[in-house]
């Protein structure tokens, strides 16, 4: 907390977690003080209210500040639990978001885990399923997560495995889990066994939390799944009776804030975890020993562009200034003909474009319509039925490593991870379930 | 066609229509000879397969051309049919896309609907339901449609309204029709009657065409429904018994290929069409005497940009080079930080920044982490539950019409058409359906 609102605080005897009341004139805020953030202003105190909601409130020399209530302190587990060798060992990776700030639910105050303990111990009841090591990677917002972090976290993994982990859970905010279980899946080759990309949707406060159930079942999924896959553990209905275990290259956030907000697209999950069985009811890749590899760069210079009605061959090219651009196209995969030019003057400059399509299910085909296949004369790179945000974990990868840009595209058509199904007819497909 | 093309087929005695044999060396390609698009190139010829496919075959002096069997030619009904003063007056403005080319699926070839009569003889049904006026509007891909091309079909249809239409039908692309009744829900007010936006996923030509079907029951809802709003009717679900009747400003297209491809996001269809019976279900405008109006005009540089990890301020600031931009921002309605100065400097530029979130369910809301009320401060505008594609075609209105940045903010927060439900409390909602 900044100075003057740290020391206003600290005068009238409130500390973080406290109940407290800010008085200016006729205004009047009550409810936990809660840590900044680093990117809040410096005059601005964060009080959690009643309904959940939290609010910012200016705190100047006119503002009153009362104690309400005391947080009440709880003891916390004060030495690591024994490791058991019956149990597997599951290494936790912490990156913040919802799921990583639960730590003191039991004051109210919501803050990001600050250790490993804290992440690991406020939900105990992982220990009982392994040997669990924990540690902060980053803390921050999923949306501050960048390729360079998903590399990061890739290398990580490794050395997680190499150390003796069977499994590896990541707990992550849900903005762009999905980005980052896609890129983990095409980052990391020969996995030796899971590894569970986990968010919660509201935090451990609240009465409706997902926070501890999504991560127990993501340990349940590294400690004690036969697969060797990146997927992705969230409520799979508005209850807290299943958790999806969704492949990562298919999971996506398809709602802003319901619990079971994460879907697998174009494809059913791989199985559940229900209380405490783990069901794996698809085809997956078993565990296999040794150590896995990982990719050795990411590109961090590709742009993802979504069509729309007037979008140009200007605007087009101005936005594509990296290596490589994913289009999320109208339908099967098409832009207006007015952007064609772009295409030309991009393919020239050497930048991969590939065409997904902004429908999310189904896949693009650009042989259907003479906008598809002007697209292919082009050299747009169709990405068949992979989601626009898998599109572009697997383009920042293939950019990366790739010798050239012709191996990129071999890399990028080729499934990797699940990420394309086997092409069926296109119109008489049977419908999806 | 091309000169060169159109000659060698028309000395081998071949038409549109015909099923023919192209031989080149030991290629052999058979099918029915499709019109060629303005973007295809001069020396392909379009043969549509046996499987229903379209390809194009590069046709050169080696190429020996066979007919293989004559297109079989019906009888169409020569005159029109008369009108009948106890039946409603329909309207049918037609704009191309695959619900517009299925005039001669007697004979095999799919091409767009060349005059106003085949485009409704094609479907001899609808005469039962209403007098039918047909006029072919545009007869373009519906990626290609614009802005301004909205613009016209308002004005169009206000005409055929005050011409004495009860309700007007819009056959429309697919590809951008949740855009255009989006759109024209903005710029179409006080409405005397149904405004249908109606596509088909498959042409007519194939067995599984919806595109008869979908325009059967436009008709009838635009002959029939108490209702005065713009709304897009399309399969409900994977058969043929039931067509949905969405809010223009809800719909959204959530697959590439399937005929119920169109769901109502954030909301429940208005009701649906159940063979000749029109059932609303939801609460809806009823239809008041009197012209509607239109708006003056549209913007056609508002900018819809979807964010990603690595977004930075220099892509931003980049892509959003007209007065409005669009974000599908992450989760409830999220940027990456290392984007914010870039909308500091948009705001000083004037620019228009309004925020969706690309989970598509769901709302913004940026009151809950400090990333949000860092984007308030910004400026930005949270289009609260309104698609990304509905928040881009209102704020081409607003900011088309509205005298200044202020009042173009005013209008875009409140809600015109039904695209704004009233606000519940975000974490604690109850399931959407």
């Amino acid at each position: 907390m900044a100075r003057p609102i740290a020391e206003r605080f600290a005068a009238a005897g409130v500390h973080l977690g406290d109940t407290v009341r800010l008085v200016h004139g006729d205004r009047v805020d009550e409810g936990v003080l809660m840590p900044r953030h680093a990117f809040s202003t410096a005059d601005v105190a964060i009080l959690k209210l009643k309904s959940g909601y939290n609010v910012g409130v200016r705190v100047d020399e006119e503002t009153a500040i009362e104690l309400v209530r005391r947080a009440e302190q709880r003891p916390r587990p004060s030495r690591p639990i024994q490791a058991q060798s019956s149990k597997p060992t599951v290494a936790i990776l912490g990156t913040g978001g919802t799921i990583a700030s639960y730590v003191d639910y039991r004051t109210g105050a919501v803050h990001p885990a600050a250790s490993a303990e804290e992440l690991a111990y406020a939900t105990p009841e992982i220990f009982e399923i392994a040997n669990v090591r924990a540690e902060v990677v980053y803390q921050v917002f999923s949306e501050d997560l960048t390729p360079k972090n998903w590399l990061e976290l890739a290398r990580r993994t490794k050395t997680a495995f190499d150390q003796g982990a069977r499994g590896v859970v990541i707990p992550h905010g849900t903005d762009t889990l999905g980005f980052t279980a896609a890129a983990l899946s095409f980052l990391l080759k020969d996995l030796p066994g899971p590894v569970v990309v986990v968010g919660a949707q509201r935090s451990s406060d609240r009465p409706s939390s997902d926070a501890a159930t999504n991560l127990v079942a993501a340990c349940r999924i590294a400690a004690e799944a036969p697969l060797a896959e990146v997927v992705v553990a969230m409520h799979a209905g508005p209850d807290d009776t299943r958790i999806a275990i969704h492949r990562g290259v298919r999971a996506r956030k398809n709602h802003s804030s319901r619990r079971d907000a994460f879907e697998s697209v174009n494809a059913r999950p791989l199985g559940h975890v229900e209380g405490d069985r783990v069901v794996l009811t698809e085809p997956h890749r078993a565990p296999k020993p040794g150590s896995c590899r990982v990719a050795n760069n990411v590109a961090h210079d590709v742009v993802l562009l979504h069509s729309y009605p007037g979008l140009d061959g200007a605007t087009l090219e101005r936005a594509a200034n990296g290596r490589g651009l994913v289009v999320a196209g109208t339908g099967l995969g098409h832009l207006p003909h007015a952007a064609l030019d772009a295409l030309e003057a991009l393919r020239k400059r050497g930048v991969v474009v590939v065409m997904t399509t902004q429908c999310l299910w189904g896949r693009t085909d650009l042989n259907v319509y003479s906008t598809g296949r002007d697209l292919l004369r082009a050299g747009v790179v169709p990405a068949d039925d992979m989601l626009p945000e898998t599109a572009f974990a697997k383009l920042c990868w293939a950019l990366g490593n790739a010798t050239d840009r012709d191996q990129a595209i071999e890399w990028f058509t080729k499934d990797q991870a699940g990420e394309l199904s086997q092409r069926t007819l296109l119109l008489e497909a049977p419908p999806l379930e």
